[in-house]
């Protein structure tokens, strides 16, 4: 049994408003008013204002100097930027726990690896994609470099954002979502670090390329 | 011309901490009490408390639910960790320059270049240090990846506290560091992609490996 730090208030509210960007509810280039916030979840200024930090962190907003804090934008070039950081980043996790994972460390992750593979499969596709970041959650333990954690946990939130805009346009995606993971796990478990820059990398130039078309056709609908 | 914010009372605040730490003054595991600096600045204590996150988020401190801010330590495998991950990134922003640049834009990292060879025989080598870390800040600019940009932002007070360490151990290691920066220049300007992982890493490597024996030497003075 493990105990978890309760969230703190100012967690809660950065995680209810990071759900709503995530989601597409809140648009980019649309502002966050701090007073709305603090009337419309009766919470203080200053948990208001921390939220907005720790979104600011996690790349979905931006808080400029007279604006306050403004969805932040999806251009193209960020996303690319931001999928040829992710990769680079997910291959250094995943051969490190190739490396380095002993005894019964695996256990978790492959429980969770078992519990999306059902999720695969059900109609709730978000949730496959929240269980994929829950797994690597998971090898953050094994691999045991606190930098390269902090670095991927920041740009989770942004990379979810572009996830969720893909899987909503073409749900059928969780299939080869599922083959990556299935070839990835495969290779850990095998410790076959050599093939794993590789596969990440087809599978994040994949992801890229169709949340840039989906973000075209969105594009497209609203001029 | 250009014009540059002006820094925060809380960056000023953090950049004089940064200092005593980077430069051995403030040691692993000693405490940054908030009100010695209130009162040793004559400052606010919402800017010092901004100042600590600031130094927080550079890995120079860690702030502890009931013991406040203490400097961060120094294991070896700390020291690993950050190489691995700034060797990673490193190589992604020198390949991605050497890829992207055009026209005059490799200009201002010539001339940042030229000065350093001229620290570099001079006496103060932690000019030279510095010196480094500003090339890597004109590379942002042609790189144009924010997010690369912001997680080398994070990652340069640890490393700069580890270099500074290994150079007052050992001065002469500013001529290998010579050698390093005169090789990427080159494979940058010749846009040799192919070349440019194998240097970073040798040299990151090397680096590791100094900082590694000059603490070992350290804690033998210690104990």
């Amino acid at each position: 049994m493990s105990f978890v730090a309760p969230e703190s208030l100012s967690e809660q509210i950065a995680k209810y408003l990071a759900q709503r960007i995530i989601q597409g509810e809140l648009s980019p280039g649309e502002r966050i008013q701090e007073a709305r916030v603090v009337n419309e979840l009766n919470v203080s200024r200053g948990s208001v204002r921390e939220a907005l930090l720790i979104l600011e962190k996690g790349y979905l907003i931006n808080i400029l100097p007279r604006r306050g804090a403004v969805v932040s934008d999806l251009s193209e070039r960020d996303i690319c930027n931001l999928y040829d950081l992710y990769i680079s980043l997910l291959t250094m996790l995943t051969g490190s726990v190739a490396e380095r994972w002993q005894g019964q460390q695996l256990q978790p992750l492959l429980e969770q690896w078992h519990s999306m593979k059902a999720l695969a499969v059900g109609p709730d596709k978000e949730a496959f994609v929240s269980a994929g970041f829950t797994l690597m959650h998971e090898a953050f333990a094994v691999c045991d470099n606190r930098y390269l954690a902090d670095m991927l946990e920041n740009l989770q939130p942004a990379v979810h954002r572009t996830y969720v805009l893909a899987v909503r346009r073409k749900p059928e995606t969780i299939k080869e979502a599922t083959v990556f993971f299935a070839d990835i796990v495969n290779a850990v478990v095998k410790r076959d670090k050599d093939r794993i820059p590789g596969i990440v990398r087809a599978y994040g130039r994949y992801q890229c390329r169709l949340v840039l078309s989906a973000l075209a056709q969105e594009t497209a609908e609203c001029a």
